[in-house]
């Protein structure tokens, strides 16, 4: 049987439904209040065909990032995008990290390309460096993904960084995708979005999604950002024809409606919450990684199967033992609601505090 | 800009919303009752991420297909589905009929396949014959594509046929797909389906789709069915992930709930209407072809434009100038509600009277 490699599966795998699910990185804020009523007031419109183009949905996305419409292309999910991209970009050789989201390799392999691994190293903090563009240098790609956030690190990449990539990649003609799905989640998202460079730069792709932001992950909506409309036209052409569905279309649209107030509240609450996990993980031995995004990332000391202990408490969290370049002692822990994020703690102090009293003896 | 070569965009292109489609073929019947309530039921699990497997509606399909739940794969419509097939069989040759539905030739395309066309022809009312067994054998395609009925035409294939097709393909290492998405709209459909051959021939996939049938092409869901299970894994493998949204697994599931009886009304009332539209469509002199789908294929002999003159009226129609094989003198024309044929039925004999006399006075 096939198996995907995602967090947010327990409720199907565990048949519990009443697990605390901290596999998946959603806004714990919940869905946009007002998305309801636009899905109700969309059902009858289901009988016809959706927009191809998503025109309605591609200017209230431009109002809101501040782009052209025609840079837009919108998707069933970031994935989609992300399987369409290699194909559209016809790239023979594609450079990633390790760790990183797996869907870029997956899409890479789909079309067939020669994929490399860029390891990102611990001791860094798992932070991409210059060395990243060297590399890509050498291998000369024809595309290159980053993730900024990255996932599952929740580390951030610098624009000084990102505008060198750029340029080394015009020039041996490669494309650039920054994955932005979970920058929106950052403290100085603005100073950190490539959306700056989209004009200067026509080999710049970036993405985005509603799934973790916009709390919306089973509406499956994504869309890309790229000044180049010979992308943007590939994009259409290597996929499904009717990419979003009418309810995805409404969705969208209604969920951006008071955008901005919901993300300053999701920023302020999340960076809060994200501390305060941290702060006690790291009180407990536990090897805490900066991450900007809305979720923790860390490193077991102990010799106990976090997520299998956590499991029997009805709590599930992320091991990143499938991701390549990371092993089963590191753990994406998605920052909750206060009441799921309470729990959280008194059960990792329950699991913890007999070894740290274990170590402490020896 | 890119352009997609389907129906159904008559609202968007128009900018009338009073606008009678009869570009698309969707079930006049309009969506099934419950379909509303299940979906507005379902918002609220929008905040989690769909069942990847869409268990619970592959089961349901199961029941009214009569086949294995692991024989399925439910995609993000059939269009996705026919997206992953090119790479899923890895087919570095194609053999698809023209005319035929657009999107075998453009995700062959995308995959990079050649592709062979084989003509079906007017004089022999656009049926497939032994001659395409023939064909197939000489030019050993890794896939073939039909369509059963056949878009545009709603030519049916008998299951001799396809079973002698199937052989050759299984002769050759060939995968078969034959997609039913009109099919249940046809009399007799349980003689003319391949499923009756999918426990046999591990190398037929049959393609079918809620769009038009179930009248949903807003929600975006079709389905695949297949007894090879690694043809299965390999459509999970080259595509988005999470290909259904929730909210297009439940409006499945709902749609299925009365399906029989809906079905059966459909199949009396497309029938009875089509073959109204084709008698007077025949009397006024346009050389109607066979169809046995939810919709008229006809040749306009007349020198005027149908689809211009009846876009003028109000009534959008479907030129068949963009399908391989065809030209604009040919046309697709939807069974609408009564309401809608009577209107394009009074249209045309506006538009075709003075012709005839024009013609008799010659």
């Amino acid at each position: 049987m096939y198996e995907y490699s995602h967090g947010g599966n327990a409720v199907f795998e565990n048949g519990n439904e009443n697990i605390i699910d901290l596999s998946a990185n959603i806004n714990p804020l919940g869905m946009p209040e007002n998305v309801r009523d636009a899905i109700i007031c969309e059902i009858s419109n289901c009988a016809f065909y959706p927009d191809s183009f998503s025109s309605r949905l591609r200017k209230k996305i431009a109002g809101f990032e501040q782009v052209n419409p025609d840079w837009l292309f919108c998707g069933h999910g970031t994935s989609d995008i992300i399987f369409r991209l290699p194909r559209a970009t016809q790239a023979k050789r594609v450079t990633i990290t390790a760790p990183t989201f797996s869907d870029y390799e997956r899409s890479s392999r789909s079309f067939g390309s020669e994929i490399t691994h860029y390891p990102l190293s611990a001791h860094r903090g798992f932070a991409l460096d210059k060395d990243f563009i060297q590399a890509v240098r050498l291998k000369n790609p024809g595309l290159v993904f980053i993730c900024n956030p990255n996932n599952p690190t929740g580390r951030l990449t610098e624009p000084g960084l990102i505008k060198e990539l750029l340029d080394c990649c015009l020039r041996t003609g490669a494309w650039l995708a920054v994955d932005e799905c979970f920058l929106d989640f950052a403290e100085l998202a603005d100073e950190y979005t490539s959306k700056i460079f989209l004009e200067s730069y026509s080999n710049l792709v970036i993405l985005k999604a509603f799934t973790k932001l916009f709390a919306l992950p089973g509406i499956r909506l994504g869309y890309a950002l790229c000044a180049n409309r010979t992308l943007i036209d590939n994009l259409y052409f290597h996929g499904a024809d009717w990419p979003v569905s009418n309810l995805a279309q409404t969705a969208g649209i209604a969920a951006l409606e008071g955008a901005e107030n919901y993300i300053k509240q999701t920023v302020s609450y999340v960076s809060t919450e994200r501390r305060g996990i941290e702060k006690e993980f790291t009180r407990l031995g536990y090897n805490v990684f900066e991450s900007k995004a809305n979720y923790v990332f860390l490193q077991n000391p102990y010799q106990f199967d976090l997520q299998e202990e956590l499991d029997k408490k009805g709590i599930r969290i992320r091991s990143c033992g499938n991701y390549r370049g990371l092993n089963s002692s590191f753990y994406r822990i998605a920052v909750s609601t206060k009441q799921n994020n309470t729990k959280l703690l008194t059960a990792i102090m329950e699991l913890t505090e007999p070894h740290i009293n274990e170590r402490e003896n020896q």
